[in-house]
């Protein structure tokens, strides 16, 4: 029976991508040897590496505009580190929009004054805060662009005075913006681009080199961009990976492609919530996320009963996280629309039942 | 034809593993679902870290001893910040014997003073030296077991009065020794234990949380020790494939067998530079490195004749490190003895020819 994968990462990762890269295991690129088991200075790793940079700057409308982009190690989690390492002297704004976002701003404190925007943490980050002020002082201003625990999706950037970082580990390459208007993007890879195990980072060349500290090497954005990003040897398979569902994402028509088939998704999902009496949403209407959708029933005696039938219609990584509680469906661009459907139906079902 | 690769790294893993590691892509546990989109909180993954982590202390035997095992992300260079950051409160001391080494004295430079014990650098790291003295007022002493670029290798380690830890990034897993000696090993897996994408980290608990620096989370290896490796989204993937081939090293038989191999292969690849006129070793002979074994042509007007014959008996990989020149043959445990031979028959195939 077909799985419906709606874990919220690592996830659901194109199949094309997945043989492709099951293949180059064994054999990569005709050359009797796996793509593992070969330098990363060789010219066909190198030439992936390339590529996905290439990719990148191509998919996000980057090119030419100052821009460069890493492949590193660590998540998004190191990311919170070396954000403040490489770019905060004295004092930084950060919008609290959940778990991550807080170990953020914990992260950077160690290096300066963090000057927390706003927060939406007392109502158990159910919505994206509105109407704050960033302080043209700040040395940046950063945020979350999606709140994977709690299904909550920045809609509308902010004018930023100062440079705009953003983790964009759960949505990134899922819907058009104006990816210029950011300074320095950063997104684990195991969401919309890959599995587990590289962190894409996108980042303005003019940010970097101003603040006075000394930054250790593996820390350093401004020493692995002079590398092209192999200063050390890189995550060979992990990029690979990513370089397919690039290409994926890229053949499929781009951001745009996948923006229209998200949001066919989100119309889907978010009107059954609405209209099914069974369910209820966790996050402010306003806010809602199309990657990661909150909700749970009203009335807790049907759990066993759902839980079964989401069993037998081959529906898989359902769960909510533990801080919200009820379900959560990740709806990746690698998910299909026929798994939404068949999730729609098992909640219609139940209503029918019921 | 049979690729023969002696890549220096990434580099040859057993064959059997890349079967499973590429099926595992596909349909991980007859689970329908691939190994790399799943969530690394499932239970499926669990084990396979759990199995990881235990393996290691197996075939170290270090089972019992208060030792943890974890599997970061980064390389060998992000352990030379980590080191520091963990352990560093006022000087350490560091034998400088490559590359490899020299990064890791400046990395650590940033935290404390640091003593070069000893350095061959002046020789272009030909040999190990000898002879050095350990102050015990270090707050620890760091060393390199095999140094992957010269070809040198430490056969008999010093009795430290302070915390010893080694970067085994190049021989772990190769060679019986009292691993109980060392404090902290680590080493980056894509040698001997997987693909590029993980590092091996093998701590005993009893020397951390003991300088007054706070330590960012991701670089705290009390902080990862105490969720079991899984603070963050660990690298699945390459995880998944050093787990197997810690398998295979116990299913062959242990260190020890990796060690009566990796005997043979060497001694038949040093008899042939040894014996064949054509041929000169690059290392000092008592510091000669079993995984990686320099040498050069006597006399450079057969490169390409060499070359040519190398390439035609399907021999990859051999090309020094430019700090070396000549010509570097990597024997990693997954090198069969097949490999060295066909390797040493074009070399005295040459010898015969001229």
């Amino acid at each position: 029976m077909k799985k419906h994968n709606f874990s919220a990462g690592p996830s659901i990762l194109p199949r094309e991508v997945l043989l492709k890269s099951s293949e180059a295991i064994l054999d990569f690129n005709n050359s009797g040897l796996s793509l593992i088991e070969i330098s990363h200075r060789s010219k066909d790793f190198v030439d992936v590496m390339e590529k996905a940079r290439s990719l990148v700057l191509e998919l996000l409308n980057l090119d030419g505009k100052g821009y460069k982009v890493l492949f590193l190690q660590g998540g998004a989690s190191s990311q919170f580190l070396m954000v403040a390492l490489n770019l905060l002297e004295k004092k930084a704004g950060y919008l609290n929009t959940g778990t991550w976002s807080d170990k953020a701003i914990k992260e950077a404190q160690l290096f300066g004054d963090i000057h927390e925007v706003a927060s939406s943490k007392t109502s158990n980050y159910n919505h994206i805060p509105k109407g704050y002020k960033i302080a043209s002082d700040y040395d940046y201003f950063h945020c979350t662009s999606n709140n994977t625990i709690y299904g909550t999706q920045i809609k509308k950037f902010p004018n930023s005075p100062v440079p705009m970082i953003c983790d964009m580990s759960s949505d990134i390459f899922s819907r058009q913006l104006d990816f210029s208007k950011f300074d320095l993007i950063y997104a684990g890879a195991q969401k919309n681009m890959g599995p587990a195990g590289t962190t894409l980072v996108v980042v303005k060349e003019s940010i970097l080199g101003k603040v006075s500290r000394k930054i250790p090497s593996m820390m350093d954005y401004k020493l692995h961009s002079s590398k092209s990003s192999m200063f050390n040897t890189p995550p060979v398979f992990a990029v690979y990976t990513a370089m397919l569902t690039l290409e994926w994402i890229k053949n499929l028509g781009g951001i745009k492609a996948m923006e229209e088939l998200n949001k066919k998704k989100e119309i889907l999902m978010y009107s059954e919530i609405d209209l099914n009496p069974l369910f209820k949403g966790f996050s402010a209407k306003a806010d809602r996320s199309a990657m990661n959708v909150t909700f749970s029933l009203v009335d807790d005696h049907l759990k066993e009963t759902f839980d079964t039938m989401l069993k037998d219609a081959g529906i898989y990584g359902l769960n909510g996280h533990r801080s919200v509680g009820g379900y959560r469906a990740s709806m990746y661009n690698a998910l299909s629309i026929d798994s939404v459907k068949a999730l729609v139906e098992v909640m219609s079902e139940l209503e029918s039942k019921n």
